[in-house]
């Protein structure tokens, strides 16, 4: 039976982000989901499954369990992978919910990656896979440069400008400037970013994400019990992951298509909407240049126009797909995924504050599009009865 | 809506088992999934979904998925997690057929676990868990030494003795000389046992699994698909996992209970029955003292007899539970946990040969109970119409 709207989002709950929280990645993540309980008006020990992700920094949910006074977790999962798989722990969860596995999942992410281990630093592979051994001798194998060379190629292919780019950065961190949750909320303009020094060309400093100490957790549950807690339930109408090339699969025809390319038509489906009737987007920023692509495999606009559509203007927040809307990965932090999808939320809440958008009632957030691990994934939510 | 005998197993295969495959895990991966979809009838690119999990060795799934020519996976699955998650991996996927996320998904573990990363090896801890750093520093941190602890609590508190483990080692090699897939078909008795030097007291090298270089796959689909292929379709009618406690929770009241004991009832519940229905059992033997605490967690003695149980031929190929009818990974080849499964669906197809067990109809297979991790994991399978 297909999951659409049959589970919700029944509660969110974050830390504070930081570069260095002072506490154990456990601490973060007991934190973060007693704030999601607090807010769906649940105990802890409602509490029967719990989902996270890993890659560098982590903590098992069986310790996260036993912090929590949880005696029996009737679901757990564990998934390796980084942003890319960070939607597809929802979407796992999910199906757990739905068939009766267990009745409240946490999915959360915590992660010292500022103060612990950091993501883009390099000195090794992020993920031990067997590409890694064509591409380490070459120093070639943390994130900036991976992107580096996807948007460097889109750039040569569609003549996306450096400014382009800019513009994703300089409208992010505007939106950042409205949301108390944001690390980096003083506001700068294209000179300032043109001016900010180069990491791997392409990108500048600030076309790269931040590096955070923080934890999220994302609340599930069906959508009928979450009909009886506190906050309005926000469900699930669509979930997707999968796609299986990574950056350098001989069967890629193109760098400068994503994984997300093919996951969206069975999201969307799923989800029974298109992407005229998203009203809010928040796509996996780690560079900038993954918006400008992620808009165009996502289908806002089409392919190789990610840039001017971003320099129009239609993905500010009076725009006409506004995305982002907390200042992403780029200027809010870095919390892997899930931080997208508790702005999702928020924002089909309508307690967005000075950034909300008014109406929204469908919402997009997504995971990194599959460069690295070849994986993408997903989720479609709309604001419930 | 419950998972009982929805989804089926239509297919497994296996590479042979050995010290030294001589290729990578990759070439072992897609090996034991060509031979898994040639079991079913199926070709390669009706593969639409991969599931593993990983801890040491590994390969991801979308690069399996390149070698395989999966071009657009639906579904994927990378779980972080050894033996306690092998079966967690198998009910994951099923709620994704169930779900019509993908249609064929095939779960494997592939890994050269004696030629490369060797599990029982000591020098780094095999889990990055939070708890590691209160026990490495007492060079106690590799799972000899963890189950050998629970074992010899067992033995103090109920009285189960060496010789009892041994039944264990002696029965199993007895059931493996009737395997053609046996890494070890050299039957030994009890003197030999007794004789076998000593591991971690009270482990003999006879207590301990293999390490193995080797893969195996399991191809799931719906029960209605499976009807339609080349094999007797094998039923999931019951999948569980979860359980919080790790070996040294403040809140395990008992070192000699796992999490087995709390996840059983939730199992047979969903399968519909009982331990006394189930004709032949695949229980996770790393070492031959977790064959005795799950015949206990389990049901299938009452807690503190395990031993005695074993002692008395209940679970010889002739007893009233026949277990690891095929040597298990004492014996056989460890491949974290699904070569239990490959066994399992051998029995239940009637096509174990000169080890089958007659009329077996119900079979039950187990992950690790949850010592490290905290984990457990098992399925109950069914001979489907």
């Amino acid at each position: 039976m297909s999951l659409r709207d049959r589970v919700a989002i029944a509660g969110i709950g974050c830390t504070p982000y930081s570069k260095d929280s002072g506490v154990s990645t456990l601490t973060l993540a007991t934190r973060a989901i007693m704030a999601a309980l607090e807010d769906a008006g649940l105990p802890p020990d409602a509490l029967d499954g719990l989902a996270t992700h890993r890659v560098g920094d982590s903590v098992l949910p069986a310790l996260v369990a036993q912090s929590l006074g949880v005696r029996d977790p009737r679901y757990f999962l564990d998934q390796f992978g980084g942003g890319s798989v960070s939607h597809a722990v929802v979407g796992q969860a999910a199906l757990a919910v739905d068939a009766g596995i267990a009745d409240y999942v946490v999915c959360y992410r915590a992660l010292n990656a500022r103060s612990e281990f950091r993501m883009g630093g390099t000195g090794r592979p992020l993920v031990d896979a067997v590409e890694t051994q064509y591409q380490a001798p070459y120093g070639y194998f943390v994130p900036p440069q991976q992107f580096a060379m996807a948007a460097r190629a889109h750039m040569d292919r569609y003549g996306t400008t450096e400014a382009q780019l800019g513009h994703v950065a300089v409208g992010q961190r505007a939106n950042a400037a409205l949301n108390e949750r944001a690390m980096m909320r003083t506001p700068f303009d294209l000179d300032d970013y043109l001016a900010s020094r180069p990491v791997v060309e392409p990108f500048r400093l600030l076309d790269c994400c931040l590096e955070t100490d923080g934890a999220v957790a994302i609340l599930l549950t069906t959508r009928e019990r979450a009909r009886d807690l506190a906050k309005q339930p926000v469900s699930i109408s669509g979930a997707a992951w999968g796609g299986g090339q990574t950056l350098f699969s001989n069967q890629q025809p193109d760098t400068t298509t994503t994984s997300a390319a093919n996951l969206a038509p069975r999201l969307f489906e799923m989800a029974g909407v298109g992407p005229r009737d998203v009203d809010v987007a928040q796509l996996y920023d780690c560079f900038t240049y993954s918006v400008i692509v992620q808009l165009e495999d996502y289908g806002f606009c089409p392919k190789g126009e990610g840039g001017p559509f971003v320099e129009s203007g239609a993905t500010r927040l009076d725009g006409s797909i506004p995305v982002n809307t907390h200042g992403g990965f780029l200027s809010e932090g870095y919390v892997h995924g899930l931080n997208h999808v508790f702005e999702c939320v928020s924002q089909l809440r309508g307690e967005a504050g000075a950034r909300q958008v008014a109406g929204a009632e469908v919402g997009l957030s997504t995971a990194q599009p599959g460069y690295v691990s070849g994986n993408a994934s997903a989720l479609v939510l709309r604001r419930a009865e």
